[in-house]
């Protein structure tokens, strides 16, 4: 009996802090996992143990003098192991792989928001991507201040501390927020802009909406 | 009265395991500033503390699944903030600097050994470089045998333990070395090959002549 595994999908999750990803990572991830689909959480930058030490780099405050490019080629350095060990072998087993920001973080943040030419971003992405892209993009689109108090919420909880791009000021993430949007318009088929700051439940129905014609459309591929 | 610095000169020296790279260095560092040279001596991977950190990550044994591009873009990223943060602005306020291996080892070891195409790191080159070279690199030539009884030898006495690259067999080393031949063979106004079986004595008589005629005609400029 011959078996051809389907791949899987690869859905990202992108927005500022405090705009819902990582709560509706678990949302999405339990969704899919009732319907049966095998999923794979990562996140970025990070997801494999060298990606992670780098993420260590990248977020540690010590370190202010990093310059733009020295920031992409280390987010890229994770990204690409993260690609090679586990999201290209995990799809191609047809997983699907949820991740926590990938490649739109870098256009927004190391791109938008720290003034790297996009050009210049492409160009590694190029390289590094080769022309993969993931198939579904959730942009979940907040008001800065609405997310920072989000945050200070959170990280009342948790006891968390503030990092590196976290210090940054509200006109850093007003630019990480357009470009988002930007990126999002310019190629609506990847995309879903959702509204983060809706009820939980309202952000979860569009979700679910999303979710329902990417399992049929998988389903009938 | 104005004055106008005369930038400074960019060394580096590149080479196998033990083919005398440190020990050499140190007598480049003391024969300039024996004649009034301002010397900034450096390394890679490292050179800067984000450098050293991407250092400790990429010699580190328990990543045996580094991937060789991951392995290309944390050596870029690393020189990248070498470039920027130390080498250019040392150079540009007249001081000299000699790096401990540079580009040069890139093509040796992710290339020639790993099996990178070249082609594929020189567009990270470009990137990050911009055509900017270093203006004289000495290549120490060993047989590696011969350099690897020189580093146990060492290792005795400082009691290191070998990293993620020095663990590689005799045949990769090989192949860095021929790769190392090659490149200075292509380029021999850049290159300087120095036969480092010989007595240190007669390596750095060798050296001199080059620094010399360095010196010589940077004064001349
Ligand atoms: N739609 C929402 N309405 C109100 N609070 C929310 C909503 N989505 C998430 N939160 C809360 O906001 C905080 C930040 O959410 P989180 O998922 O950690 O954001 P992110 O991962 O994007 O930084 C959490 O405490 C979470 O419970
Ligand atoms: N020309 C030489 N002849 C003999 N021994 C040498 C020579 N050059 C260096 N050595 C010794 O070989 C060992 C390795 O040299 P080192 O400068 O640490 O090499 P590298 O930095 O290239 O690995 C050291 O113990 C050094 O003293
Ligand atoms: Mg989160
Ligand atoms: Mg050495």
């Amino acid at each position: 009996m011959s078996h051809v595994t389907q791949p899987g999908q690869f859905i990202t999750l992108e927005g500022t802090e405090g705009a819902g990803k990582s709560t509706n990572l678990m949302f999405i991830e339990q969704w899919l996992r009732d319907r049966d689909i095998d999923v794979v959480v990562t996140r970025e930058p990070g997801g494999t143990a060298i990606g992670e030490a780098v993420r260590h780099i990248l977020l540690d405050k010590q370190y202010g003098e990093m310059t733009p490019d020295t920031e992409l080629l280390l987010m890229f350095a994770a990204r690409n192991q993260h690609l090679q060990e586990k999201i290209l072998p995990a799809l191609a087993a047809g997983q699907w792989v949820i991740s926590d920001r990938f490649t739109d973080a870098t256009y927004a943040y190391q791109g938008g928001a720290r003034g790297l030419p996009f050009k210049r971003i492409a160009e590694i992405e190029q390289w590094v991507q080769k022309g993969r892209f993931p198939d579904r993009t959730f942009v979940f689109d907040l008001p800065i201040e609405e997310g920072m108090k989000r945050v200070a919420a959170r990280a009342e909880l948790s006891g968390q501390h503030i990092d590196r791009f976290e210090q940054e000021k509200i006109d850093f993430f007003e630019k990480v927020r357009a470009t988002y949007l930007i990126r999002a318009e310019e190629a609506p088929e990847r995309y879903t802009v959702l509204d983060a700051q809706q009820p939980l439940e309202a952000v979860q129905a569009q979700l679910q909406a999303a979710l329902m014609s990417m399992v049929s459309e998988s389903a009938n591929l």
